[in-house]
């Protein structure tokens, strides 16, 4: 807890996080994929005191992508359940984690020889298979999945299951051909699940965590924090984390903000801004440290602050330091996001 | 200096740049623009050992565009003569600034009456007018310079010129039009800074570093690492700055390696990937921690490792932590990305 602080006396770029949107958020998920049902995906957030928060909402199991994630969650006492879900080759930081298995249950995603080998070799105890259900990423093809089980468990790992990440499916407009194409993709994994055994089935994310009713967890992270790409899809989750700049330049054509491309994912596009009533804006186009406006309310003056909401949450979590909840104006709390890097 | 190590021990992504490469392009810019005819703008590397060497080269002013760039280069002692070419409003920052002129000689772009305010309110002594000459952002109209440096003299501050950025023409595919129109742009900053006084006319990058021959310095940053952006403007400069990544994945079809959309700026669109022995691939996309691409060669193996360019060199240094400074395949040096975040 800080002491009380208004969110317009924080520096600019300010990433902010509303906690009552936030809680929403965590409460509208736990309610649709409560406890196990739902293994929270780190790597939107990069936070431990917002895994913590998900804990709090019943879910222990956690999705990690880097070794660092893995790493930070186990260090704050957040490893009840940690899934790796990327394949690792690196002997060092295998290592690690294998030397945070004291503390923490780490299963490492794997989907060839050479990745069991490389967990096997650094003492890691616990594999999940990583099968390929239609996005060409990781992932072994089904039917090889069994072989993959197998040579684990020769190597003497612990074979939990199968994971498989449908993210070309995340985002289609047509509902109907979303579920049946979601049908198809857990066809494949449940094909591969048979051949490899296990408790574990994981797929899913936030634009397809509704869709899943035939796989013991879903993996997404989106939903807590939310974007504009995700928006669109009409999900119950709102639009919780927003980065506050300051209007520094402004003529009667258009405002500059101080959010630039570094404080902003942009891999999914340009974000959007609102000004603090509520109105949006047409934006021309970023550059390092600034995002070119224009109000649809008319100017905008020096001093003036907006919100700008990112397209792709993950990025942007990950080109900032801090994060602050805040509560209507009032700063409640500043939380490190503390999982960046690998 | 760090012991011997090869390359290819680095866990991975791993940002490096090659020595030899980047030793040529600073002695290229430091040939055309020598001493302070060249103001090395930082927010391309936010690296203060690369700075060092960029000072080692003969140029001992440089450009920042955030307050944490200016106060990180002011501690590294390389604070001759620091130019904050942004407008900050923030008082909490410019206090910092301020404070840091003990040490430093520091400036900062003011093109406003609020930012002249909150300048003379911190403390801080120098400013330099910012011009708009043509690109839709911070600048005041070069009609207004005068009134602003009044202003700003009127407040007990220095004057010391003026600065005009012309963005908007650093990638023309036609050279003469680009001559044509950089030669309007410094019309502009001429007539402002005919209004304004001061010893400095600053403008233009690398894109147009080699028609400014009627400023007093330039502000190019990218020439040093390079990208695949600037790379198509045929430039003197070479590629001195890679990711490497580690194929972690394979198909016939494809192979997946660990530098994703949170280890490259995006905002220039994908960047190139190229195998070891300098083949290129197709890249289909970018995921968090992924990049899905195919080889011109064919197949590649788990395990091997790949070099991806990045499209826009600026962003993609903010998301590292370090930079490997490599020769051949031996890491000569770790350097600290220190100048990251605001």
């Amino acid at each position: 807890m800080i002491g009380p602080m208004n969110v317009h006396a924080l520096p600019t770029p300010a990433l902010v996080i509303d906690a009552d949107v936030l809680d929403h958020n965590l409460a509208a998920m736990a309610a649709a994929r409560p406890g196990r049902a739902l293994r929270p995906h780190v790597k939107a957030h990069k936070c431990t005191a917002l895994a913590a928060l998900q804990q709090a909402h019943g879910h222990d199991a956690f999705t990690c992508a880097t070794p660092r994630e893995v790493l930070g969650m186990a260090a704050a006492g957040l490893g009840d359940d940690l899934l790796l879900a990327n394949e690792v080759l690196d002997p060092t930081r295998l290592a690690a984690l294998a030397t945070a298995q004291d503390t923490a249950l780490i299963t490492v995603a794997v989907d060839s020889p050479e990745t069991i080998d490389a967990a096997a070799a650094a003492g890691l105890r616990h594999v999940l298979v990583d099968v390929n259900v239609g996005l060409p990423r990781c992932g072994c093809m089904p039917d090889e999945a069994g072989r993959i089980a197998d040579l684990a468990r020769r190597r003497g790992l612990i074979v939990r299951g199968v994971m498989g990440y449908e993210g070309h499916l995340m985002a289609m407009p047509d509902r109907e051909q979303q579920r049946a194409k979601v049908a198809e993709s857990v066809d494949r994994l449940l094909a591969a699940h048979a051949l490899v055994g296990g408790d574990i089935v994981s797929a899913g994310g936030t634009g397809t965590y509704h869709l899943h009713d035939r796989v013991s967890e879903v993996q997404a992270g989106s939903y807590a924090l939310m974007d504009t790409y995700y928006a669109r899809m009409g999900t119950p989750f709102e639009q919780a984390c927003f980065v506050i700049g300051t209007v520094v330049s402004a003529t009667a054509q258009y405002a500059v903000a101080d959010v630039g491309l570094k404080a902003m994912g942009m891999d999914h596009g340009n974000p959007a801004v609102e000004t603090l009533d509520g109105q949006g804006a047409d934006v021309w186009f970023l550059s390092d440290e600034h995002v070119t406006f224009v109000p649809h309310t008319g100017v905008a003056a020096v001093g003036d602050r907006v919100r700008v909401v990112p397209a792709h949450i993950d990025p942007t979590m990950a080109m900032h330091e801090t994060a602050w909840l805040v509560r209507g104006g009032e700063v409640l709390e500043r939380w490190p996001i503390d999982l960046r890097g690998w």
